[in-house]
């Protein structure tokens, strides 16, 4: 497929700078571009490429202000990186789509299966299960008994599923995650052996949540462990039972964290985070990749550091500890000078 | 099913405090629980909930004092915790329990097999395979040749055990867990390519083991990684070659411990510790969420920080980290005052 | 199988110190070896185990320094670690060896096999999908559409490889590996919800890479994300989509890496290590485990903390961080000084 700048910027809502009528083909990073690719430009970082990509077309945010001239057709847009994303999701869209139910697949009879839904090879399907419309369940995935799936949810390779889980609609589940496993819970016992806990409760994910590659999400002791609306976790992340993450929340990889936790609106945490357990983290809060957090954080607090604390503050103490050394040497001068005075 | 207090705190051993004859039909966390709730109270950081909780009966320590009046039955037993352990314990057991092989497993014919054995759907067994009685292969589970699994032990779906690991009785494989893959073992060669070493030993799993969702223990290179009767591995625990963990030790998620180590026995690491190879540490050691351990550690320590310090040490010190700003004002200070004192 | 000290000597190009008949039919760590099996002493850490140990061969480097009387067997080569690969390779390769096709594979008819592969029990190999020669793709795994695996590779059970991947030859995924799935992208909009950005690029693996049991590496969105000839990554790492991993660079367990961050030959990093996005790590530099880095790092580095530093900086500051209470005192002491000073 074959698009021109003026289709291009007619679907965005977009103006030209350059040739209208020239074509594109494929997409590129700008730094990576050739003739016939439409590139992007949202990252100020990467400003400079602007003025040697090969990129027939790049999309750039409408108030982007050129330093030097410009070989290549500009098309401004409100926002380059949305724009972007609209067009990847449309050729997403365009490819085919697979529906109807593997021969070699094993669907429980008791389990109601919506419409349009794609279930692949190997795929398990228990008891009582209930899959919405446009549900894929690819190859290999396990979807345990009593399990529920929204609408147009995907579910890739071998991701696993179990008991009373609930799905909402529009979610993402990547290869190997696992929704649902057994919490940690055990009681010491005193001869100091641990007993295992059951755990009777399940996992809830509201809609439009995406779950990433071997992320663990475990069931809620008793209740539920909720995931609501919106929020993004990355891949290798561990939810402990009974955490709720409250909506629109982001979370990078390897983010742990530890049963019992409320977790606010709108957070962004940063990779390999961990928060311990029975903890309140308010709406909005920003933590640094690596934060360790054993106390409750208020809304909107950014910290950083193990054990995390506000973040300017560790990044002004951080420069400090590394001038460690200059500063006892500071302190065994200021001694000698005092014993000095003091020998007057 | 529906229980009175009574039955419920005779089966426990416990005694009354309300309405002896109210029945509950389902068990709630307090905070959540509604009429015909069983709920209880172990952690006192959850004490004021007994005051406005709607559960119909509450489980507590039996030297539990109330502040305020109390709607709801008490039910007073030695350890509240481990009272529900029981009550949850029969639950679980009381649910339908699958047993026979899946017409769609593959089941090498060398294999032996034991007494009431399930393995479920697309699960993989490999030649020479021993099962004991009362074993659980999930779906889509992966039991490598010359495995030998205990009495009684639960496999999750799509679990993978390797060639010639050895698995106890009673224990627990969750989801995604890799056992017996190659350990990390290269040698570097002189134009600076690594070369695999090629890795023969395997992993022993003793009794009442539980191992996570996509936790994963390396076999040894020779010899055995090994991981000793009641240790409680959390999920995406990286357990690397040869490592020995020693009865009863327990591990939260996300901990990571490198090849050659020895672990004692009964110690509990926070999630995210790391610890490097080649180390030995001792019997009961505490370890604070985060800790990054590069040295042997001695029986009962309690450890903190990267590189892991005594615990007390760590938090007083990190106290002052946070005031470094000041302390560098002060030695500023004093640096002036000492100028005006020489210069009089 | 059973082997003279001459012969083995002899394929190693070694020189004997000891009985040249003596035989062995095993290998063994040094510590745990009994009569009949052969060692090795590389690591000096072990040294002292050499003077009891009941093998009947050690190997050892050519420059070993006996500094008691000696029981066992000596053979000298140049690399005793090297040594040992080598026989343990040579003991893997006379394992019996699968091939052939399963029955209760699933193979798309487009896909195009080469010779000598084996596909296992409930593998699934999506359309187009091209398989070089003697590539084994064990039970389990899931191999997408347009995938491209080169000739020898070993795809262990459970590991999967999504659309448009190239894999090169003599590679090794261990189990649960997920290869390709979508890098985590996201744009904000302005309700603070957050949009997919579609992700349509893939994962490029060189020739000679290990990629450990559960580590994620996430396709690009677009381009590539780029893993060079001779990479060794260990189990549970993250790799963020559009990261480029240059020549022979090791990492050790848990490490993440986020988004589009170039990394350079032959580096080496510890476990746990996390490296921020968009950012350019030279050749050779080694990270300390548990390194968090936020900035480019030049070639060489050493580096260690989190922000990451200079490691032996890092190491000098960690002691005083250790005496901070003491520094304090001293700050305290010396402002008293000064205040009886002035007060004179």
């Amino acid at each position: 497929m074959e698009f021109t700048a003026k289709q291009i910027a007619a679907f965005l809502n977009g103006s030209i700078e350059g040739d209208e009528d020239i074509k594109v083909n494929k997409v590129s990073k700008i730094e990576e571009a050739s003739r016939g690719s439409l590139a992007f430009l949202a990252n100020p970082v990467y400003k400079h490429y602007i003025y040697k990509t090969n990129a027939s077309i790049v999309l750039v945010n409408k108030d982007f202000k050129t330093e030097q001239p410009i070989q290549t057709t500009l098309i401004r847009v409100d926002n380059a990186y949305n724009a972007l994303a609209q067009l990847l999701e449309i050729y997403k869209k365009s490819l085919p789509d697979k529906t109807g139910i593997s021969q070699v697949a094993h669907v429980s009879k008791s389990a109601k299966i919506g419409q349009k839904v794609y279930i692949g090879e190997f795929a398990y399907i228990g008891e009582n299960v209930e899959i919405g419309d446009g549900v894929k369940i690819n190859p290999q995935a396990y979807i345990d008994d009593n399990v529920k799936i929204g609408d147009n949810t995907i579910i890739y390779p071998g991701a696993k599923i179990f008991e009373h889980s609930v799905i909402g609609k529009n979610c993402t589940l990547h290869s190997g995650a696992v929704i649902g496993s057994d919490g940690f819970g055990f009681a010491m016992q005193t001869d100091s052996n641990f007993k295992k806990i059951a755990q009777i409760g399940n996992v809830i994910i509201e809609d439009n949540v995406e779950i990433g590659s071997n992320t663990t999400v475990d069931r809620a002791t008793m209740g539920s462990t909720i995931i609501k609306k919106g929020v993004k976790l990355d891949n290798l992340i561990q939810i402990g039972h009974n955490v709720v993450i409250d909506e629109n929340t982001v979370m990078a990889a390897q983010v742990g964290i530890a049963g019992s936790t409320k977790i606010g609106k709108n957070c962004m945490f940063g990779g390999q985070v961990g928060i311990s357990g029975h903890l309140n983290i308010g709406d909005n809060v920003k933590m640094a990749a690596k934060s360790g957090v054993g106390s409750h954080i208020k809304s909107k607090d950014v910290i950083m550091g193990s054990p995390a604390i506000d973040a300017s503050n560790y990044k002004k103490s951080y420069i400090h500890f590394r001038n460690l050394e200059k500063f006892v040497k500071r302190i065994d001068e200021l001694e000698n000078e005092i014993k000095r005075l003091k020998a007057k």
